[in-house]
C-alpha cells in the first residue's frame, strides 16, 4: 500500500524571493510545511487534534535536493506524502514541480512526536498515521547527515537574536528562520552567483524567543558547513552543496 | 473619472502569521505591494518598463487603519487603485476585505518616482499613470504624519543588522522588514494582547545591506512612537495606536 499523495498549486510571490528573484530556501521550507499542514487539515489531523493526544509534531531532519529554484510569478505544484513510519520516526517526502511537471526540488523530512507531559520523544500514536495510509515499517530510509564543522578551517561567525516574529502559532521558532541565519553569514556576492543543490540539516536543540544564537560557517569550495549554536550547545547543523549560477 | 480598481484573492498562510495566528503587519505591507504589482503587471507597467523610463517607484509614506487582522487559513480579497497623482506624488488606496466583503484594513500610500541618473525625486512620467486612469490633480490627500519621538520619555532601543534576505529583487530593502524591526522592540506580552488599529509610517532615508540600524520606541499607554536610525540619520518614523485584544 502506498501513502496518500496530496498536492496544491502555489504562485511564488516577490516576498518569497531573494534579490535574484528566486524562491529563498527559507520559503521553500515554509512551502513544505504548508503542503503537509494542508494535507493534515484535509484529513482531520489538524494541530488541535494532534495536541489533544498530548503530543506535537517536530521535524528533526531535512534533506533537500534542488534542481532549479522557481522565480517570482511562477506557479508551482507542491506535492507530499507521509511515506512511512516506525515507532518513533515518520518519514515524509515532498516535491516542488514546475508547470510542465518537472521536479524543481525534492525533499525528505524526518518527524517525531514530542510529548507535552515529558518534553521528550513519544511513541507516534497509531491514529495519527492511519489517515495518511502511511506504511508502518521496521526500516525507514536514513537521511544523509550534515558534516561536523571543520574547526581547523576559518570559521566565520555572526550573532542573531531570535525575534518575536520568528515564533510560530505553536509557540516555537519557525524552522525556516534557521536558513536566514545559516545563509546570511555567506557573502552576498557568493549567494548571488551560486545555487544550492543539496541541503542537509539536523535540528538538535530548540532555541527560543530572545535567545542570542551564533551562526557559524566554514567554506570549502562549493560546500559550506554550518552550525547554529546557543552558547556551547549545537541547535542545528547543516551542510550545503552549491553550483555556480 | 475614477481610477481602475484591481482585486485578487489571497489565502493567509501560517508563515504570514505571528504566534497569535494572525497576519503580521509586515506581511500586510507585503500584500499591499503584491496587489499593486499585480495590477501594474496586468496593465503592462511592470518593473522593466518603469525602469526603461529611467525611474523606479519608491513609497514614502503609508497610513493603515486596521479593523481586524485576518487569521491563518482565511481567504481575503486585496483591492487597490491608483487614485490620484500630481507632478511628484502618486496617491494609492488599498483594501483588505473578508469573505463577506467587510473591510479588515484600509491603507493609503504615497509613492514617488526616483531618477536612476540623479538619485532624486523625478517628475512622474505621464505614461506611467495613464493606464491606471489615475486622476491628475493639484491637491492630493495628505496622510497623517507619524509623531516625532518623545525623547523626554524612556526610549527602548534595539540594534538590527540589514540581512541579505531583507533585500528585494530591486536591490533595496523590502519596506515590510521595517515593521519587524519596529515592532520587535515591544515586549512579546504586549504584542500578544494588543491589536494595532492605526499605523502611520514615513520612510525618510534608505538603509542598505550590512547596515546596522537601531530601532527606538517610546510607549505612551496605547500609542507607541518608533524610529529607525542609521547613525544620526532617521531612516523611518512611525506611530502605532493599539487597542486591547
Amino acid at each position: 500500500m502506498s501513502a496518500k499523495e496530496y498536492n496544491e498549486d502555489h504562485r511564488i510571490v516577490y516576498y518569497e524571493s531573494d534579490d535574484t528573484g528566486h524562491l529563498t530556501i527559507a520559503m521553500l521550507i515554509n512551502l513544505l510545511v504548508l503542503v503537509s499542514d494542508d494535507q493534515s487539515n484535509q484529513l482531520g489531523m489538524d494541530t488541535a487534534f494532534v495536541n489533544s493526544l498530548g503530543v506535537g509534531w517536530v521535524v528533526t531532519q531535512y534533506h533537500l535536493q534542488v534542481t532549479r529554484r522557481p522565480k517570482t510569478g511562477e506557479v508551482v505544484t507542491l506535492k507530499t506524502k507521509a511515506t512511512a513510519y516506525n515507532r518513533y520516526f515518520a518519514y515524509r517526502e515532498y516535491w516542488l514541480l514546475d508547470a510542465q511537471g518537472d521536479t524543481l526540488a525534492y525533499a525528505e523530512g524526518i518527524w517525531v512526536t514530542m510529548s507535552y507531559a515529558t518534553r521528550k520523544i513519544a511513541t507516534i500514536p497509531e491514529e495519527l498515521m492511519t489517515p495518511y495510509e502511511s506504511e508502518k515499517t521496521g526500516k525507514l530510509p536514513r537521511l544523509p547527515r550534515p558534516e561536523r564543522l571543520d574547526t581547523t578551517a576559518t570559521v566565520r561567525t555572526q550573532p542573531y537574536t531570535v525575534r518575536y516574529f520568528d515564533i510560530d502559532n505553536n509557540g516555537h521558532v519557525n524552522n525556516a528562520h534557521y536558513f536566514d541565519w545559516l545563509l546570511d553569514t555567506l557573502p552576498a556576492d557568493f549567494l548571488r552567483h551560486h545555487e544550492p543543490t543539496d541541503i542537509r540539516i539536523r535540528f538538535e536543540n530548540e532555541v527560543q524567543y530572545g535567545h542570542q544564537v551564533v551562526s557559524e560557517v566554514v567554506q570549502h569550495d562549493l560546500t559550506t558547513q554550518h552550525q547554529i549554536k546557543l552558547g556551547a550547545t549545537i541547535a542545528a547543523l547543516a551542510t550545503v552543496t552549491w553550483r555556480k549560477a
